[in-house]
């Protein structure tokens, strides 16, 4: 079982970890890394490194962790006879799907799906989830705009070459802050570290403001509504001048909460009328859910915390998803093969995963136990934050689970909390410029709320 | 055990591959399906469908098994205790690797370099190896322009809002033929297929010509000679061409055989000396072998036939690997985390598979057997085109293992051959306009080749 809380044994990096890391460096880039784990000694949400350094760990590798470590439910799935074939057999779905392949996506993704969304495409990380949901926004404007699912001979012999009509002039809209992946296109619409796009060349995609609030909310209501007004006006006038400018943008691409950009949150009401806007300019609205969906923020999708309308007109996810992949309404489902295609489209090995952690979900009920967790956190921070405002400050996240994060009072305030934190044995993460993200998994209870609220008082009071 | 040979029981496809074909298609697009696989009762070079037709596999998920169905050995790794874990605690390889990592990358990858190649990246598929690539030749030649592998506060402010001089202008050459997968770099450097690019926006990357041989070669030496003039020559022009507009050629990006686009073939002149033009143009050479690695032509890699005075500068894979990554020279290495980073960097799962892999190829000779398969393949296969001149041409993968291929005298004849071959229990794959393409597994052995070879006698008869 779980460790009843965290033990540090060394400072961190520990000595094992910096030998590692001397061998690992010598055939490997590694600079980004924090740790070498020991995995076999892991457990729940525990995560124990090579010097036994064991950590309360609430960022479970970027998220993506949707059960903690070790979970005995997956080790089961993991083992199975019934399942090996599926782990070493890996098929090219989109031309050999297994005789189970159907049935495991009734079972486990399609009940996910948004409503109107009917159609299900998997893929293995968040960048090819996105890059092919961006092709499938593409081809539904080019088939409205043509008047035709069916591409003309010219188009075909000039997209042969690069060339129009062929290959479209289209853009997409992305967001100051956002994150969406490191594949061309989607690093094209991220905008939150100039180190991840620094030499790359890059493409035409205009970008609008994201609302940055003031917090808290409730005593700056009129001040960030006028946020929304100025962001949403930016967008509608970037879609003129790029239409002007012969370039359409086709699909506005956003996450929920704008997780690596620094957690940044927009109101329901930017949303809705971020919708309203994409309608009522012939485009598309893609909900970014790979580091949102799988329930951190206690609704399984993100989105549905927005009330909109109707469904987004397409969401990605992966992380927690363990598979990649996108839901879509009828609309933008292609009709022809190999448009969306490559030669794996997902691993049946993570759906049966996947499988497994949406029964644990159900089971266990954790997406209620991440919203009580995520209570606990949320007030137990801002009370915080109210004690310590010369150290921290903007705690957000109310009301979505545990996906919660905070701002230092400067970057070099919040590496301090990360790096004092992990010293008393709770790893979090740091995202933008100066916030502390939570992101720990689905199965973090109440009590690992109140651990990690004790070591945050204890690093706070430091300062 | 195998199968003594096919069994063909229905038309292909099948009742009840085309019944589950109907469900599949209410939730997901599949136009592109073959047929249904039973992948329980698969095993070894032969794929058994959901009607129970046996065929033998010469495609093997296109060119992605190495070991074929339910290997026994895959099947120990997959179930063994000791890897239980490495399959559910699927790490952030760049933030968190475990404490085996490095020695797994020892003992799996790191031999499998090439001369030269001091630093291996994984990556999880094929685009994503290529488009990391890519990064890596964007910033090792951006570096040497500054003269600093560190870039300066003005690039890295105007790569945020995706202006210049942060975001270079560089572009990358590809080839006509050529598919390098398709994510967005890599699909506006392919050129096989119009449908996977139409409709779609690209890149302003130039493309040269592919050399396109007259076969058989020894009865069209000087022309062929020529063929390769005409194309490098083409190749250094271009990259003037690109130098005086302002957006220098960084890195020339191919397949050493372009599998997709046809399965075209280059002499090793041709080879030595486009690494001599990119050397003289200090741009950088990557060899793609995401379909040509892993032992298929009967060596691990495909370049090293090619008696290249040094090594490509960077080597792609995935597919048979079962990982994807790339290998460079350490110049080529970057120097900064999260340059070329995301959220996973593969799948030590993976890894762990590719091991059991290779030590099957090393306890089997499997490289040696793909190469005694591979003549067999390839003299029978003369053969019958001698035989069959108007049905059947251009024979090619001489000494390059079971990396065979031939061309239908129309697509029209190659359509039927493939249909055919399937009917009488044979699966092979097309590719470019008129090709059949041969991509068995490791373990297709002599009898394997000779089922094919009588099999391909009776349909050829046919027409
Ligand atoms: S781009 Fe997603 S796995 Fe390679």
């Amino acid at each position: 079982g779980e460790p009843r809380e965290p033990a540090v044994k060394t400072q961190i990096p520990g000595p094992e970890t910096k030998r590692q890391y001397e061998a690992l460096s010598k055939i490997s880039p590694c600079q980004s890394v924090s740790v070498f784990v020991d995995y076999d000694k892991s457990i729940g949400n525990y995560q124990v490194d090579v010097d036994g350094n064991v950590l309360l760990d609430a960022f479970t590798q970027i998220s993506s962790l949707p059960l903690g470590y070790s979970h005995p439910d997956l080790i089961s799935a993991a083992t199975s006879q019934q399942n090996v074939r599926t782990f070493i057999n890996r098929p090219s779905l989109g031309v050999f799907p297994g005789a189970d392949w159907t049935q495991r996506l009734k079972d486990s993704l399609m009940p996910l799906a948004p409503p109107g969304h009917t159609s299900l495409t998997t893929m293995a990380c968040g960048a090819c989830s996105n890059e092919n949901a961006f092709k499938a926004i593409y081809i539904w404007y080019r088939s409205k705009e043509r008047g035709s699912k069916d591409p003309t001979p010219e188009e075909l012999q000039s997209a042969m070459v690069n060339q129009k009509p062929g290959c479209t002039d289209y853009a997409l809209l992305g967001f100051n802050g956002s994150f969406h992946g490191r594949t061309m296109a989607p690093l094209a619409l991220t905008h939150s570290k100039a180190i991840h796009k620094v030499d790359i060349p890059t493409l035409d995609f205009p970008m609008a403001p994201f609302p940055m609030y003031k917090y808290p909310l409730e005593d700056n209501v009129a001040e960030n509504e006028k946020e929304d007004e100025r962001c949403l006006a930016r967008v509608e006038e970037i879609m003129h001048e790029y239409k002007n400018k012969g370039r359409p943008v086709v699909g506005v691409v956003i996450e929920p909460i704008q997780a690596e950009g620094g957690d940044n949150h927009g109101s329901n009401e930017f949303f809705q009328q971020l919708q309203a806007i994409t309608k009522r300019n012939g485009a598309a609205l893609l909900i970014d859910e790979v580091q949102t969906g799988g329930g951190p923020t206690g609704k399984f999708w993100c989105y549905e915390h927005f009330n909109l309308p109707e469904s987004p007109d397409i969401l990605t996810f992966s992380k927690k998803m363990l598979t990649g992949g996108f839901f879509c309404k009828e609309d933008f489902r292609v009709a022809q093969g190999y448009r969306i295609f490559n030669t794996w489209m997902g691993d049946p090995g993570k759906v049966i995963l996947l499988q497994e952690v949406l029964n644990v979900i159900k089971r266990d009920n954790l997406l209620q136990n991440t919203v009580v967790s995520g209570d606990i956190l949320y007030k137990g921070i801002r009370e915080l934050e109210n004690r310590f405002p010369n150290v921290i400050n903007s705690t957000r996240g109310k009301d979505r689970g545990t996906f919660i994060a905070f701002n230092g009072k400067d970057a070099a305030t919040r590496d301090a909390i990360i790096a004092n934190m992990k010293q008393k044995g709770v790893q979090l993460g740091g995202c933008g410029d100066a916030a502390v993200r939570l992101r720990p998994a689905l199965i973090f209870q109440p009590h690992h709320a109140n651990i990690l609220l004790d070591r945050l008082e204890q690093v706070l009071k430091e300062f």
